[in-house]
């Protein structure tokens, strides 16, 4: 590298990474994710207000090679985080409805889509019409799983029905989406010199998944092993990754792919499990890592490259009517689908609003999907230049709309009705509070059952129930990277796993089981709130020792049964008394 | 970036890493720094056996450009590193024998590398031979203080005095090298079009030192207010250091003086501060940060493209002569200059022998040095090559040759005697054991003072003494970039400061007060290693509460004393009595 080649790439990288945090803050600082800002970069110093003038100079000619592959690692290294973010993010137990929002939220976008194309291809450069009318289809129909959490645990959302919905139904389609994607790259690759080519990437996917993953385990093991991710793991991990990435950049289909599989098939605790696993650990301690340099540098050389490319400046009048008609179709048909499925499975009109807004979140997914087109010459410029207008578009506007259809003070009033247990107040109720990982939850869940059993029948009650609450930590500061959320969704989807199998146990013995789990930043506050909120009888703590108060009537006769429990299972029980509801808390939390 | 490309810029990525993993594991096996594994696969990939095959396929010409970009983020990378930990190398208090050490083990080399650079010259496609002179003078006088420093903590040898005597004639060297890198390459560039521009790096040194520093200092208070090394905080970092590199690169003196220079001005604890303060932890979040990515891709990078540059095939009968000329000066002129220095200063025969072995080492720093002068053309590959070999050979020969010249049961003995303090047993003893940052350690130091001189007068002891001991602890996982010690280094400065002042006030009331610093993998092991050598009278160890252990004559007065001391002061203090040698210890472990 001459001389001047050196100054140029050095500064061409400080540029980036000022350009990404000064934008990033601004974008922060009017509500909207960082990325936003990076690509808003991007297009300002791009030619849509500058010509060539600030881009040739912050990245002449001679230099491009070398932030193209800086860009090139962090597109690989992002798609391995969404990969490896997979299927912790899909909410179990959600069901009918998500399934159902999913579908209406791509078909009706992704039919649009494919309509539209019709009208576009004969106004560009479009050198074969069915993977260009696909593409689009592909490209309309996304939905950004990763802006879509960071957004929703941003407002708290995660803890109403809708937050939850939105997740699974949003998990759905971004997995739909890549493999749309991937199939529309197959059939434009197809027309190549090795028409036969695309098609290893089906054995090449069984590989990974019959040969890969088991071997994947193995890092795990070693990780256990070393007790913490080593620079020779992280190396094993970083390997693997290109050459997935490399394999299918080479199968012809893109290097994206192998990149998400590879991510796909590392390590992950099994549905189900009791505690977070090593595979977690191992998971958590490589994005960490990951972080720092792709945050800084390498995502933002992307963003910033990706946003370069956007030329507005020769939009002109059809071009804004084309534009026009591809917001139309983004939004409406991605509002229409999802909306429409959400009302014909009763959800009420506002969360279904809300639901329809937070499923137009097109943001980093879009942006990677459109680069790939560009790059392959399924679009030309100008289309790839509109859609990501409607990618930033479709992004910016959810916080907005969210604050005006779905407001803070609905999303806690629903919050906290869903905290509020279905059988009426004149049961007997017993509220277990676990936190996570505790050995002895099963024998407090038994314990809860025999007083609730008990307590009903002496204080004459009809019904009784034991309501299990469980508290998941929501950190101070999440990664950066994908949602940076991978950890607590898996511990939430771990939480509702284990509470759903006590319930299991307690609704055998005829007794009703309601189950809460949510995110809490403050889980002491959040436990008083719950108080107020199920006003149960007796409240049983998990911990050690386990604390049992006796809130309601009958005070004596749980106290002596809780004894009696503590000695014949051998561990330690605090047995209080209950107080007036205020000072209740602060009893139970000194205890 | 075509797909061609980027598929071959992935495979080129994945080959260095595991090429860097590999090798370096290799060559840990046999005992050698990691990076020499590296330099070595390069060096086999290369021209040497295989002609340009296999780094034309692994690295094709359309890549060359970015793995050069990599490699050069590595290296601006690790300049950073080196001037970062440079002040808190220079372990002070060695005075007038490190320098005469540094002096001899650079004049030496120098001296004889020019006249080789002479005969060398006229062999050679030299343009210039004055620079040329100049630079290869300067390449023998190179000693690596990284690899140096842990060599020497590795073997245990930093507890041992010619230890520390390298570590500081090494830090010495490592400044002096830098200069005279500079003026070298300033006297090269002066030739060019602009031949005053090398001259503006004066005023660009006194703006880092007078305008930047103190502007830095607003780093440290960023990161002590945010509680941790924040995305932001770390960009400003990344980006100042990127924009000082640029600027001596501008200036016609190469990037890696002014990264250097951004390292040796980032925040530092003041010489003499009593405990580490946040700039530490600036400096080790930073260092954690920028490990990962460094370790794994970006030095290797740049260390795998050095080796590829190393062509031994074409050497010949003549190139062999040239090399064993080049070995026989700068192996000999460094040893010949640093023996006979520590010679002339009254160190041993095999300790000297030890330290101009240590001197000899080139390392990392050769390497970079190397490859600053085939790109500005001050020398050609061939000289390179042989260079290179010989930057290789007196890394590689270091291990074997201490084991030869300074064995491990040398290197104990030594540690050993350096606890035994000089005054002859008897006289009255108190050893005062101090852990780190304990704010009464002055109180319990005038306490030993008053106990020394008592028992002195009650046993009839013509002679008294205070022995000041601290353990400084040794990580268990040194970070893998530069020396990866700073923080430890800066501890025994640090300790080593505290102890001379306190040693001072002993000295002053006309007691003995002999200073035990050293690194300790397990203090509490140390400590009873310690009783055995210095057996003290009493024992007094530093704590909350501190322990006094009166092990000698005169228990009942020293335990009286104690209590005294300690209502009068209202400090806890536990008073235990002496027990055989093999009890005590556990004794004051336990108490």
């Amino acid at each position: 590298m001459s001389a001047h080649a050196l100054v140029s790439f050095l500064l061409a990288v400080a540029a980036i990474i000022v350009l990404a945090r000064a934008f990033g803050w601004l974008a922060r600082l009017v509500g909207q994710p960082p990325v936003i800002g990076e690509l808003v970069a991007g297009v300002l110093i791009g030619p849509t207000l500058f010509g060539t003038a600030v881009s040739d100079w912050l990245l002449p000619a001679e230099i491009r090679p070398v932030m193209s592959g800086l860009a090139n690692l962090g597109l690989v290294l992002f798609m391995f985080i969404v990969g490896y973010e997979l299927d912790h993010a899909s909410l179990r137990g959600r069901g009918r409805t998500a399934t159902s929002v999913s579908i209406g939220s791509i078909v009706a976008p992704l039919g649009l889509g494919v309509l539209l194309a019709g009208w576009l291809a004969g106004r560009h450069d479009v050198s074969d019409p069915l993977p260009f009318a696909l593409f689009i289809g592909a490209a309309m129909a996304v939905t950004a799983f990763p802006v879509l959490a960071r957004i929703l645990t941003d407002r708290g959302m995660v803890r109403t029905p809708v937050g939850g919905l939105a997740l699974a139904s949003a998990a759905v389609d971004d997995v739909v989406a890549w493999s749309l994607l991937a199939v529309v790259v197959a059939v434009a690759g197809a027309d190549g010199a090795n028409p036969w080519l695309p098609l290893l990437c089906v054995p090449y996917t069984l590989l990974m998944l019959l040969v890969v993953r088991p071997l994947l385990a193995r890092v795990d093991t070693a990780r256990a092993r070393a007790g913490r991710l080593t620079p020779d793991i992280l190396a094993v991990v970083l390997v693997g990754l290109l050459l997935s990435s490399l394999a299918t950049e080479w199968l012809g289909l893109h290097a994206i792919f192998g990149a998400f599989l590879f991510g796909a098939v590392m390590p992950r605790t099994r549905a189900g499990a009791a505690e977070p696993s090593g595979a977690d650990k191992l998971r958590v301690e490589t994005l960490e890592r990951l972080e720092q340099v792709s945050v800084l540098l390498l995502l933002p050389a992307f963003f910033v490259l990706s946003g370069l490319r956007v030329d507005l400046s020769t939009l002109g009048g059809t071009g804004l009517l084309e534009l026009a008609a591809i917001l139309v179709v983004a939004i409406g048909g991605k509002f229409a689908g999802a909306y429409v499925a959400a009302r014909l499975n009763k959800v009420a009109t506002r969360p279904a609003g809300a639901l329809a807004i937070l499923m137009n979140t097109r943001g980093l997914t879009e942006i990677v999907i459109l680069t790939v087109g560009l790059e392959l010459g399924i679009i030309d410029e100008r289309v790839f230049s509109m859609m990501v207008v409607m990618a930033l578009v479709t992004t910016v506007m959810a916080g907005p709309l969210l604050s005006l259809v779905y407001p803070r003070r609905m999303v806690e009033r629903d919050a906290l009705a869903v905290q509020r247990p279905e059988v009426p107040p004149a049961g007997y109720r017993v509220l277990v509070s676990l936190p996570g990982g505790l050995a002895p939850a099963p024998a407090l869940v038994d314990l809860a059952a025999d007083l609730a059993e008990r307590g009903a029948a002496a204080a004459g009650h009809s019904s009784a129930e034991v309501v299990l609450s469980r508290l998941v930590p929501y950190p101070a500061r999440p990664l950066d990277v994908g949602s940076g959320l991978s950890e607590e969704l898996l511990g939430m989807t771990t939480a509702m796993g284990e509470l759903a199998g006590l319930a299991d146990s307690v609704r055998a013995r005829g007794l009703g089981a309601p189950v809460l789990a949510r995110f809490s930043r403050d889980p002491e506050a959040d436990l008083a709130a719950q108080l107020a909120a199920v006003e149960p009888d007796v409240l049983i703590r998990g911990g050690e020792p386990a604390v049992v108060v006796a809130l309601g009537s009958g005070a004596e006769a749980v106290r002596r049964e809780a004894a009696e429990f503590a000695a014949s299972r051998g561990f330690d029980v605090v047995i209080a008394s209950g107080e007036p509801a205020e000072s209740r808390t602060s009893g139970v939390t000194g205890g």
